[in-house]
């Protein structure tokens, strides 16, 4: 069935819901995916607690640095870590107990009730591409991103309800200054979409600045009390947390804001060159991030974040949609499953330059292991191209369609009588059509999923129409969602206040390029 | 790493193998994939039972036709089955009795030993796209397909160790006469291959011409003790065998070798819209016809197939890569494992025209779930384009090289000491660099897939190369295998009588082209 389809009940059930999403498609949606079928597995309980000892070995033997941060040497110290120079050496069990207060899953709220998500549990959540500094278009082909294209970006993810969050940093926005452009990407996150977002982490100040605006939007004390941004501290792999990314996470824990703890993994650069050894690696640095956050404030959500991919022994580039990085997630999931703690990975990665079979396929290597693995929360999930150099239009409405059926994989099986379908069977009996039977025409809008870009049709119809591939189809679906967006409602008091604190932030510093 | 990892041990091991498979890819390889992951099941024991009772009430309320083949209905009537017309009513576990015989697993033998395949258990052997009417290739574009091409395809798929199996009708000859074409084909699968193949199924006398190739290539008594051949008998659903099918089911099965019973739906049209209503259905015409192979020779070899679509509610037109097809694979297989029989389903499928982001989507929505839901024998592993109707160059290539990632996903993780790296995390410590250290020299060849037409390069060197897309790529990789294709060889004495074979047999009826 059509995209309605992922527009379900939302917080009206049945067929006042199926109604609703018949005639307004975009009104009525789930906010996020609740998964109803088993997970997929790869380890087992043996390896696990093997992966966990040695990392437990790595955190007290060989430790973790925590760079150009006093302040965070003295919480590890205090906290009963052995603290040498930066590095911090963790007794075993030290980062377990820290994390005993941290939530296995959490509400990160949007302004629009409707649209938050819980991000742990059985729960899977849609973000855009994080981070490119290019974007890419059929008609203009690749060139640098401006606000223009993140805001497009926005408005698309937006329009898309197989993506549940409007994302971070959708695209480097590289013609306004470096020091000020977090101001207008969180703006446009609030100002062009009312799904929940994240803040910037590329210094303490922009951090500070990303939650000051949730201030103005939530309340203060809301958001002292509640999750409003979620946020990306990579780990500098191998064992390193910088400066730049500790500053950022202190700023979130303490405002009780959800950080997303990821080792950034090119496996045989940043990591070793084997599963287990990355699998362990990834554990001790989540271990030790993860737990330092509740050194900062306890109670604060975090994530279990892993970005990992691998290089090609030969030109050392990173790779995609191979193997070991999905054995990598698979394993990684199930190590924060163990953790009772929400996890971060997957998306639609790729290598490819074009949005061709080359990163459909990868693309896949990786989001249906998302969804078997159990990923929680899942950055890239649309619009990643060249290894995340890119942020693709015509991707990123070919990556949502596969989302959208990524819903429905992950809702499992109807084993209601309905879902059952003897009747149907016995009317039409041996030799006959099912097409004009009762049951049909009765399950005739829900059957099944309904792609608004895949074609179906007669290779004679298709051709007819000018024998289009899917980035094609794609071009024009943007276009179009792009001329009919309509920007949510936004109290006129908050909107002004927003201006004039972006207005004010800008005012207060010269631009900076670097 | 390379193509050379798909072709690991064979029956060398350790540091010769490894050796050898650096000087000569082509000459070792693994004959199939033996999975070592768990297996991805959506269904628990209740929904099973469920179907398995609603499949039950099926056989025996409604039944099953058995058209035009008198001998068929006597043989279910001598059974035990009500026979009333062409409609067979089969009393509740006759068909699960007479299934006791059939084995859980067999190898099928190919001309060359080291190239047998066992289906069954948890083994999965890959072959290539069956029945397509077209071919595709990037310069060509679309045409009717030729003897030319089918014996193209026949040496790529020896050319590619991912693929395990010769195939059969890989695309069809229409330049040859319908009623000597499988002379040629199955000439062709025994001359320019040496890996396991098929049968023809399009008359009982050119299936039982098939199995005189294989006497004279194997010997009479090697073919009537052992399983040679493998053989597609689709069920013309809902809920009818045909003649035709029936007539080639019943020579294979006589003479030892093995049929795959498979349902094809396009649900919505062949079976009801819903997963379970379909399951039922496939699950109900599978034992028939997989019980009917046990009563012409108890003991034969059966696999339970499926081929489960479903069609676009609009156009009627078969879709590929949706979610609902892929459940009903999942479920498939699980019924199977209880059966403790073989399963047939997956594949490359799409309905793209291209070998485009759509192909590649709907391939890997088919394919991961393949490996994931533990198919045993997968027809459509490579090539198919179109919805079927077409045998693609390029997609051939592309998918073989998804194949091949296949085998390592489904190969488990190294839990081993190298496995494990910690020597390598030690060596590098924090703010390290892992591409030089001892671990990573010491696995260097065999640490990661390496793809043959992925492009991981810069944007810059790509660009410079000329922008390629995949099916570019692929192209020139399908031109290179054929042009170093080198025939295996075969005994003279049997390629003489072979060919003395096909020519008696083309000289005794005037060609038929309907």
């Amino acid at each position: 069935m059509s995209e309605a389809r992922e527009k379900s009940a939302g917080r009206r059930g049945g067929r006042d819901a199926r109604h609703a999403a018949r005639k307004d498609p975009t009104t009525v949606h789930a906010p996020y995916i609740q998964r109803r079928i088993p997970l997929t597995e790869i380890l087992d309980d043996a390896a696990l607690e093997m992966i966990e000892a040695n990392a437990d070995t790595v955190l007290e033997e060989i430790g973790i640095e925590f760079r150009e941060d006093e302040e965070a040497l003295k919480l590890w110290h205090d906290a009963g870590a052995d603290v040498q120079g930066e590095r911090v050496h963790f007794p075993k069990g030290l980062c377990r107990t820290l994390l005993q207060t941290a939530p296995s899953q959490f509400v990160q709220h949007a302004r629009n009730p409707a649209r938050n998500v819980t991000i742990g549990g059985s729960n899977t959540v849609f973000a855009p591409v994080y981070g490119p500094p290019f974007v890419r278009d059929l008609e203009g082909g690749r060139r640098y991103g401006t606000i223009a294209d993140f805001r497009n970006f926005v408005k698309l993810a937006y329009a898309l309800p197989s993506l549940h969050h409007s994302g971070g940093t959708v695209c480097e926005p590289v013609d306004l200054p470096v020091n000020k452009r977090h101001l207008d990407m969180v703006h446009a996150h609030i100002r062009y979409s009312d799904k929940p977002f994240m803040g910037s982490v590329t210094a303490p100040d922009r951090a500070a600045d990303s939650v000051a605006m949730c201030e103005i939007l939530f309340g203060r004390d809301f958001v002292d009390q509640n999750t409003v941004l979620i946020n990306l501290i990579n780990a500098n792999s191998p064992l390193v947390f910088d400066s730049t990314m500790l500053g950022a996470l202190k700023v979130y824990a303490r405002a009780n804001q959800a950080t997303v703890i990821s080792p950034f993994i090119l496996a045989g650069a940043m990591s070793p060159v084997t599963v287990v050894g990355t699998l362990t690696q990834i554990l001790a640095e989540a271990l030790a991030g993860m737990a330092f956050t509740q050194l900062c404030r306890p109670g604060a959500p975090v994530v279990f974040g892993t970005f990992a991919s691998s290089i090609s022994m030969q030109s050392g580039a990173p790779t995609f949609g191979t193997p070991e990085p999905t054995m990598v997630l698979f394993g990684a999931a199930q190590l924060a499953r163990r953790l009772n703690l929400p996890f971060r990975s997957g998306g639609s990665l790729c290598a490819s330059k074009l949005p061709d079979a080359q990163a459909a396929f990868e693309s896949m290597q990786t989001l249906l292991p998302t969804v078997f693995g159990g990923v929680n929360f899942t950055l890239h999930a649309a619009g990643w191209l060249e290894g995340g150099l890119v942020s693709s239009y015509e991707k990123l409405i070919m990556d949502a369609d596969q989302l959208a059926m990524m819903e429905i994989l992950a809702g499992g099986v109807d084993t209601s009588e309905n879902g059952q379908a003897l009747s149907a069977i016995r009317e039409v009996g041996p030799g006959g059509h099912y097409l004009g039977c009762a049951h049909t025409q009765a399950n005739f809008e829900s059957a099944f999923y309904r792609s608004p870009i895949a074609d179906n049709n007669s290779y004679e119809q298709w051709d007819a129409e000018g024998g289009m591939d899917l980035p094609q189809r794609a071009n024009k679906r943007w276009k179009k969602l792009l001329a009919e967006y309509q920007a949510p409602d936004l109290d006129p008091g908050k909107a002004e206040a927003l201006d004039a604190f972006v207005a004010g932030k800008k005012a207060a510093v010269p631009d900076a390029f670097v």
